[in-house]
Protein backbone atom coordinates (compact mmCIF):
# COMPACT_ATOMS: atom_id res chain seq x y z
CA UNK A 1 0.00 0.00 0.00
CA UNK A 2 1.50 3.12 -1.00
CA UNK A 3 0.12 6.65 0.61
CA UNK A 4 2.00 9.97 -1.01
CA UNK A 5 1.42 13.11 -1.84
CA UNK A 6 2.29 14.78 -5.40
CA UNK A 7 3.54 18.17 -4.61
CA UNK A 8 5.16 19.70 -7.82
CA UNK A 9 4.84 20.73 -11.87
CA UNK A 10 3.61 17.69 -13.07
CA UNK A 11 0.56 16.13 -15.59
CA UNK A 12 -0.91 14.09 -12.88
CA UNK A 13 -1.45 10.92 -15.26
CA UNK A 14 2.74 11.35 -16.05
CA UNK A 15 3.14 11.15 -12.60
CA UNK A 16 1.65 8.53 -11.55
CA UNK A 17 2.58 6.69 -14.76
CA UNK A 18 6.85 7.20 -13.85
CA UNK A 19 5.33 6.53 -10.13
CA UNK A 20 4.34 2.94 -10.75
CA UNK A 21 6.52 1.89 -13.55
CA UNK A 22 9.30 2.97 -11.17
CA UNK A 23 7.89 0.67 -8.30
CA UNK A 24 7.34 -1.91 -10.67
CA UNK A 25 3.53 -2.19 -10.26
CA UNK A 26 1.98 -4.02 -12.52
CA UNK A 27 -1.89 -4.10 -11.43
CA UNK A 28 -3.39 -1.66 -9.07
CA UNK A 29 -6.15 0.36 -7.36
CA UNK A 30 -6.38 4.04 -6.95
CA UNK A 31 -7.59 6.53 -4.75
CA UNK A 32 -7.07 10.23 -4.67
CA UNK A 33 -8.04 13.70 -4.05
CA UNK A 34 -6.42 17.26 -3.76
CA UNK A 35 -6.73 20.06 -6.21
CA UNK A 36 -5.84 19.97 -9.81
CA UNK A 37 -5.22 22.34 -12.68
CA UNK A 38 -6.38 22.46 -15.92
CA UNK A 39 -8.01 18.86 -15.96
CA UNK A 40 -9.86 17.50 -19.59
CA UNK A 41 -12.57 14.87 -18.97
CA UNK A 42 -13.72 12.76 -21.31
CA UNK A 43 -16.76 11.06 -22.13
CA UNK A 44 -17.03 7.90 -24.34
CA UNK A 45 -19.44 7.98 -27.33
CA UNK A 46 -20.44 4.46 -27.89
CA UNK A 47 -21.73 4.97 -31.78
CA UNK A 48 -18.20 6.77 -32.63
CA UNK A 49 -16.44 4.30 -30.70
CA UNK A 50 -14.21 7.33 -29.12
CA UNK A 51 -14.07 9.65 -26.25
CA UNK A 52 -15.37 13.22 -26.51
CA UNK A 53 -13.17 15.88 -24.88
CA UNK A 54 -13.61 18.67 -22.09
CA UNK A 55 -11.08 21.09 -21.33
CA UNK A 56 -12.54 22.44 -17.55
CA UNK A 57 -9.48 25.87 -17.26
CA UNK A 58 -8.61 26.44 -14.44
CA UNK A 59 -7.98 25.51 -10.66
CA UNK A 60 -10.45 22.86 -9.47
CA UNK A 61 -10.55 21.02 -6.02
CA UNK A 62 -10.10 16.99 -6.81
CA UNK A 63 -13.17 15.65 -4.81
CA UNK A 64 -12.17 12.19 -5.83
CA UNK A 65 -10.46 9.72 -8.52
CA UNK A 66 -11.15 6.10 -9.08
CA UNK A 67 -8.94 4.22 -10.90
CA UNK A 68 -6.22 1.37 -11.32
CA UNK A 69 -3.15 0.16 -12.87
CA UNK A 70 -3.49 -2.76 -15.22
CA UNK A 71 -0.79 -3.33 -18.50
CA UNK A 72 -1.63 -2.35 -21.80
CA UNK A 73 0.46 -3.51 -24.44
CA UNK A 74 3.10 -4.66 -22.19
CA UNK A 75 3.32 -1.43 -19.87
CA UNK A 76 1.38 -0.06 -16.91
CA UNK A 77 -1.46 1.57 -18.23
CA UNK A 78 -3.30 4.18 -15.79
CA UNK A 79 -6.91 4.23 -15.96
CA UNK A 80 -8.72 7.13 -13.81
CA UNK A 81 -12.16 8.36 -13.25
CA UNK A 82 -12.57 11.86 -11.51
CA UNK A 83 -15.00 13.99 -10.03
CA UNK A 84 -13.86 17.67 -9.79
CA UNK A 85 -15.38 20.73 -7.90
CA UNK A 86 -15.10 24.40 -9.11
CA UNK A 87 -15.54 27.56 -6.91
CA UNK A 88 -19.43 27.19 -6.35
CA UNK A 89 -18.92 23.76 -5.38
CA UNK A 90 -20.26 22.63 -8.79
CA UNK A 91 -19.06 19.14 -9.62
CA UNK A 92 -17.92 18.19 -13.23
CA UNK A 93 -15.83 15.10 -14.02
CA UNK A 94 -15.59 12.00 -16.41
CA UNK A 95 -12.52 10.01 -18.05
CA UNK A 96 -9.86 11.86 -16.72
CA UNK A 97 -7.31 12.67 -19.94
CA UNK A 98 -5.01 15.13 -18.56
CA UNK A 99 -4.64 17.92 -16.06
CA UNK A 100 -1.69 19.57 -14.13
CA UNK A 101 -1.33 18.61 -10.22
CA UNK A 102 -1.56 21.47 -7.72
CA UNK A 103 -1.52 19.23 -4.46
CA UNK A 104 -2.85 15.66 -4.79
CA UNK A 105 -2.67 12.38 -1.74
CA UNK A 106 -2.60 9.31 -3.33
CA UNK A 107 -3.70 6.14 -2.33
CA UNK A 108 -2.56 3.12 -4.59
CA UNK A 109 -3.41 -0.73 -3.49
CA UNK A 110 -0.91 -2.99 -5.16
CA UNK A 111 -1.99 -6.66 -6.09
CA UNK A 112 1.43 -8.72 -5.36
CA UNK A 113 1.51 -12.52 -6.01
CA UNK A 114 -1.06 -12.90 -8.81
CA UNK A 115 -0.66 -12.47 -12.63
CA UNK A 116 -0.89 -8.98 -13.72
CA UNK A 117 -4.26 -7.46 -14.98
CA UNK A 118 -3.73 -7.22 -18.79
CA UNK A 119 -5.80 -5.06 -21.27
CA UNK A 120 -7.19 -5.71 -24.92
CA UNK A 121 -8.50 -3.90 -27.34
CA UNK A 122 -12.27 -4.69 -28.06
CA UNK A 123 -14.81 -2.93 -30.12
CA UNK A 124 -13.93 0.26 -30.77
CA UNK A 125 -11.20 2.26 -28.35
CA UNK A 126 -12.27 0.04 -25.76
CA UNK A 127 -9.33 -1.96 -24.14
CA UNK A 128 -10.87 -4.43 -21.09
CA UNK A 129 -9.12 -6.82 -18.87
CA UNK A 130 -9.16 -10.22 -20.40
CA UNK A 131 -7.67 -12.39 -17.99
CA UNK A 132 -9.51 -11.41 -14.47
CA UNK B 1 -8.81 -8.13 -2.31
CA UNK B 2 -11.17 -9.06 -5.85
CA UNK B 3 -10.10 -6.92 -8.40
CA UNK B 4 -12.27 -7.93 -11.61
CA UNK B 5 -13.84 -5.94 -14.63
CA UNK B 6 -18.09 -6.76 -15.47
CA UNK B 7 -18.06 -6.83 -19.65
CA UNK B 8 -21.72 -8.41 -20.21
CA UNK B 9 -25.40 -7.38 -20.07
CA UNK B 10 -26.44 -6.77 -16.74
CA UNK B 11 -27.93 -4.77 -13.98
CA UNK B 12 -25.11 -3.54 -11.84
CA UNK B 13 -26.88 -4.68 -8.56
CA UNK B 14 -27.42 -8.07 -9.55
CA UNK B 15 -24.49 -8.70 -10.98
CA UNK B 16 -22.15 -7.60 -7.65
CA UNK B 17 -25.16 -9.35 -5.54
CA UNK B 18 -24.26 -12.71 -7.81
CA UNK B 19 -20.90 -11.86 -7.49
CA UNK B 20 -20.68 -11.95 -3.37
CA UNK B 21 -23.47 -14.53 -2.81
CA UNK B 22 -21.10 -17.42 -5.09
CA UNK B 23 -17.63 -15.86 -3.49
CA UNK B 24 -19.54 -16.10 -0.28
CA UNK B 25 -18.74 -12.43 0.78
CA UNK B 26 -20.53 -11.64 3.83
CA UNK B 27 -18.75 -7.97 4.49
CA UNK B 28 -16.72 -5.98 2.49
CA UNK B 29 -16.04 -2.17 1.07
CA UNK B 30 -17.01 -1.87 -3.17
CA UNK B 31 -15.06 0.89 -5.00
CA UNK B 32 -16.06 1.03 -8.46
CA UNK B 33 -15.57 2.87 -11.85
CA UNK B 34 -16.67 2.38 -15.38
CA UNK B 35 -19.14 3.53 -17.39
CA UNK B 36 -23.29 2.74 -17.05
CA UNK B 37 -26.42 2.70 -18.91
CA UNK B 38 -30.13 4.12 -17.71
CA UNK B 39 -28.73 3.99 -14.05
CA UNK B 40 -31.73 4.89 -11.79
CA UNK B 41 -30.77 6.79 -8.55
CA UNK B 42 -32.16 7.63 -4.78
CA UNK B 43 -32.46 9.82 -2.51
CA UNK B 44 -33.95 9.52 0.94
CA UNK B 45 -36.46 11.47 1.97
CA UNK B 46 -36.46 12.07 5.63
CA UNK B 47 -40.25 13.45 6.36
CA UNK B 48 -41.54 10.36 4.13
CA UNK B 49 -38.69 7.78 5.47
CA UNK B 50 -38.60 6.28 1.93
CA UNK B 51 -36.64 7.06 -1.28
CA UNK B 52 -37.79 9.35 -4.27
CA UNK B 53 -36.12 7.99 -7.40
CA UNK B 54 -34.66 9.44 -10.21
CA UNK B 55 -34.18 7.70 -13.59
CA UNK B 56 -30.80 8.37 -15.63
CA UNK B 57 -31.64 7.50 -19.12
CA UNK B 58 -28.51 7.04 -21.45
CA UNK B 59 -25.01 6.39 -20.91
CA UNK B 60 -22.55 7.95 -18.10
CA UNK B 61 -19.32 7.62 -17.18
CA UNK B 62 -19.26 5.91 -14.16
CA UNK B 63 -16.85 8.64 -12.11
CA UNK B 64 -16.94 7.11 -8.30
CA UNK B 65 -19.21 4.09 -6.71
CA UNK B 66 -18.61 3.77 -3.09
CA UNK B 67 -20.36 1.06 -1.35
CA UNK B 68 -20.10 -2.01 0.80
CA UNK B 69 -21.24 -5.68 1.58
CA UNK B 70 -23.09 -6.90 4.71
CA UNK B 71 -25.72 -9.23 5.49
CA UNK B 72 -29.99 -7.96 5.65
CA UNK B 73 -32.04 -10.38 6.67
CA UNK B 74 -29.23 -13.04 6.47
CA UNK B 75 -28.57 -12.59 2.61
CA UNK B 76 -25.06 -10.67 1.26
CA UNK B 77 -26.59 -7.10 0.64
CA UNK B 78 -25.26 -4.22 -1.50
CA UNK B 79 -25.02 -0.77 -0.57
CA UNK B 80 -23.89 1.66 -3.43
CA UNK B 81 -23.51 5.07 -3.94
CA UNK B 82 -22.46 6.67 -7.41
CA UNK B 83 -21.54 9.40 -9.01
CA UNK B 84 -21.96 9.36 -12.91
CA UNK B 85 -21.31 11.91 -15.65
CA UNK B 86 -23.31 12.95 -18.76
CA UNK B 87 -21.83 13.79 -22.42
CA UNK B 88 -21.22 17.41 -21.09
CA UNK B 89 -19.35 16.21 -17.99
CA UNK B 90 -22.11 17.42 -15.77
CA UNK B 91 -22.08 14.92 -12.43
CA UNK B 92 -25.46 13.33 -11.09
CA UNK B 93 -25.63 10.98 -8.64
CA UNK B 94 -27.23 9.57 -5.41
CA UNK B 95 -27.92 5.84 -3.94
CA UNK B 96 -27.62 3.51 -6.74
CA UNK B 97 -31.32 1.39 -7.22
CA UNK B 98 -30.42 -0.01 -10.36
CA UNK B 99 -28.48 0.16 -14.04
CA UNK B 100 -26.66 -1.72 -17.00
CA UNK B 101 -23.63 -2.34 -16.78
CA UNK B 102 -21.52 -1.33 -20.06
CA UNK B 103 -18.30 -1.51 -18.37
CA UNK B 104 -17.58 -1.77 -14.88
CA UNK B 105 -14.19 -2.07 -13.29
CA UNK B 106 -14.51 -2.66 -9.30
CA UNK B 107 -12.62 -3.59 -6.28
CA UNK B 108 -13.87 -5.29 -3.58
CA UNK B 109 -12.09 -5.42 -0.36
CA UNK B 110 -13.23 -8.45 1.53
CA UNK B 111 -13.51 -8.47 5.51
CA UNK B 112 -12.31 -12.07 6.58
CA UNK B 113 -11.86 -13.09 10.44
CA UNK B 114 -14.86 -11.43 11.70
CA UNK B 115 -18.41 -11.41 12.47
CA UNK B 116 -20.24 -10.27 9.27
CA UNK B 117 -21.88 -6.82 9.33
CA UNK B 118 -25.28 -7.45 10.16
CA UNK B 119 -28.17 -4.63 8.88
CA UNK B 120 -31.29 -3.74 10.93
CA UNK B 121 -34.18 -1.80 10.15
CA UNK B 122 -34.77 1.17 12.27
CA UNK B 123 -37.11 4.21 11.21
CA UNK B 124 -38.55 4.42 7.91
CA UNK B 125 -36.58 2.34 6.09
CA UNK B 126 -33.16 2.53 7.28
CA UNK B 127 -31.41 -0.25 6.98
CA UNK B 128 -28.51 0.25 10.04
CA UNK B 129 -25.85 -2.15 10.87
CA UNK B 130 -26.13 -2.98 14.61
CA UNK B 131 -23.19 -5.08 15.34
CA UNK B 132 -20.07 -3.27 14.52
CA UNK C 1 -8.67 -2.15 8.26
CA UNK C 2 -11.86 -0.48 9.71
CA UNK C 3 -15.33 -0.56 8.75
CA UNK C 4 -18.29 1.00 10.60
CA UNK C 5 -21.42 3.33 10.63
CA UNK C 6 -21.51 6.25 12.23
CA UNK C 7 -25.26 7.26 13.09
CA UNK C 8 -25.54 9.94 15.82
CA UNK C 9 -26.26 13.51 16.27
CA UNK C 10 -22.32 14.56 15.98
CA UNK C 11 -20.47 16.64 13.41
CA UNK C 12 -18.65 14.22 10.97
CA UNK C 13 -15.38 15.57 10.89
CA UNK C 14 -15.09 15.79 14.95
CA UNK C 15 -16.60 12.32 15.19
CA UNK C 16 -13.89 10.69 12.61
CA UNK C 17 -11.54 12.83 14.57
CA UNK C 18 -12.44 11.33 17.97
CA UNK C 19 -12.46 7.59 16.53
CA UNK C 20 -9.28 8.20 15.15
CA UNK C 21 -7.28 9.48 18.29
CA UNK C 22 -9.12 6.89 20.04
CA UNK C 23 -7.67 4.44 18.32
CA UNK C 24 -4.47 6.07 18.12
CA UNK C 25 -4.89 5.73 14.17
CA UNK C 26 -2.08 8.14 12.96
CA UNK C 27 -2.04 7.40 9.23
CA UNK C 28 -4.91 5.65 7.00
CA UNK C 29 -6.96 6.50 3.98
CA UNK C 30 -10.46 7.40 4.29
CA UNK C 31 -13.61 6.20 2.40
CA UNK C 32 -17.06 6.96 3.36
CA UNK C 33 -20.70 7.28 2.05
CA UNK C 34 -24.24 7.52 3.77
CA UNK C 35 -25.89 10.89 4.44
CA UNK C 36 -25.26 14.21 5.71
CA UNK C 37 -27.26 17.76 7.20
CA UNK C 38 -26.16 21.25 6.21
CA UNK C 39 -22.37 20.43 5.02
CA UNK C 40 -19.99 22.82 4.72
CA UNK C 41 -17.65 22.74 1.49
CA UNK C 42 -14.28 24.69 0.63
CA UNK C 43 -12.53 25.55 -2.47
CA UNK C 44 -8.74 26.58 -2.39
CA UNK C 45 -8.61 30.25 -3.68
CA UNK C 46 -5.06 29.91 -4.75
CA UNK C 47 -4.68 33.66 -4.99
CA UNK C 48 -5.80 34.42 -1.64
CA UNK C 49 -4.43 31.01 -0.13
CA UNK C 50 -7.24 30.41 2.21
CA UNK C 51 -10.44 28.91 0.82
CA UNK C 52 -13.52 30.20 0.20
CA UNK C 53 -16.38 28.89 2.27
CA UNK C 54 -20.01 27.56 0.89
CA UNK C 55 -22.58 25.93 3.12
CA UNK C 56 -24.98 23.31 1.78
CA UNK C 57 -28.38 23.78 3.80
CA UNK C 58 -30.59 20.42 4.09
CA UNK C 59 -30.02 16.89 3.60
CA UNK C 60 -27.52 15.10 0.98
CA UNK C 61 -26.95 11.95 0.04
CA UNK C 62 -23.05 11.75 0.78
CA UNK C 63 -22.12 10.10 -2.44
CA UNK C 64 -18.41 9.91 -1.70
CA UNK C 65 -15.72 11.16 0.75
CA UNK C 66 -12.29 10.76 0.09
CA UNK C 67 -9.47 11.66 2.08
CA UNK C 68 -7.11 10.38 4.81
CA UNK C 69 -5.21 10.59 8.23
CA UNK C 70 -2.11 12.54 9.12
CA UNK C 71 -0.55 14.24 11.90
CA UNK C 72 -0.67 17.81 11.81
CA UNK C 73 1.27 19.90 14.33
CA UNK C 74 1.68 16.24 16.25
CA UNK C 75 -2.38 15.55 16.24
CA UNK C 76 -4.36 13.24 14.06
CA UNK C 77 -5.98 15.67 11.30
CA UNK C 78 -8.68 14.43 8.96
CA UNK C 79 -8.05 15.72 5.73
CA UNK C 80 -11.61 15.19 3.89
CA UNK C 81 -13.28 15.84 0.14
CA UNK C 82 -17.28 15.24 -0.39
CA UNK C 83 -19.60 14.98 -3.42
CA UNK C 84 -22.91 15.22 -1.67
CA UNK C 85 -26.30 14.94 -3.80
CA UNK C 86 -29.15 16.84 -3.04
CA UNK C 87 -32.96 16.01 -3.76
CA UNK C 88 -33.12 16.15 -7.68
CA UNK C 89 -29.47 14.05 -7.92
CA UNK C 90 -27.44 17.19 -8.54
CA UNK C 91 -23.75 16.68 -7.35
CA UNK C 92 -21.82 19.50 -5.35
CA UNK C 93 -18.72 18.83 -3.79
CA UNK C 94 -14.92 20.55 -2.52
CA UNK C 95 -12.97 20.44 0.73
CA UNK C 96 -15.71 19.12 4.22
CA UNK C 97 -15.45 22.08 6.84
CA UNK C 98 -18.25 20.45 8.57
CA UNK C 99 -21.41 18.07 8.19
CA UNK C 100 -24.19 17.08 10.64
CA UNK C 101 -23.77 13.28 10.44
CA UNK C 102 -27.20 11.29 9.41
CA UNK C 103 -25.98 8.28 8.42
CA UNK C 104 -22.47 7.10 7.46
CA UNK C 105 -21.08 3.93 6.68
CA UNK C 106 -17.29 4.95 6.93
CA UNK C 107 -13.72 2.97 5.66
CA UNK C 108 -10.67 3.33 7.17
CA UNK C 109 -7.43 1.69 6.08
CA UNK C 110 -4.81 2.48 8.76
CA UNK C 111 -1.13 2.23 7.77
CA UNK C 112 0.86 0.34 10.30
CA UNK C 113 5.07 -0.34 10.83
CA UNK C 114 5.62 3.11 9.25
CA UNK C 115 6.48 6.86 10.54
CA UNK C 116 3.36 8.46 10.93
CA UNK C 117 2.53 10.85 7.70
CA UNK C 118 3.24 14.47 9.32
CA UNK C 119 1.56 17.71 7.84
CA UNK C 120 3.77 21.34 7.69
CA UNK C 121 2.48 24.35 6.65
CA UNK C 122 4.07 25.61 3.34
CA UNK C 123 2.32 28.81 1.19
CA UNK C 124 -0.73 30.48 2.56
CA UNK C 125 -3.20 27.59 4.29
CA UNK C 126 -1.36 24.71 2.45
CA UNK C 127 -0.07 21.75 4.89
CA UNK C 128 1.75 19.12 3.03
CA UNK C 129 3.24 15.65 3.60
CA UNK C 130 6.66 16.35 4.45
CA UNK C 131 7.93 12.51 5.09
CA UNK C 132 6.69 10.60 2.35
Amino acid sequence: MHIFKIYEEADLLEYLGKYVAEKGIKTAWINIMGSLIDPVIGYYDTDKGEYTKKELPGFYELVNGTGNVSLKEGKPFIHLHVAVADREGNLYGGHLFGGKVFLVEALIIEVIGAEPLQREKVDGNLWVWMND
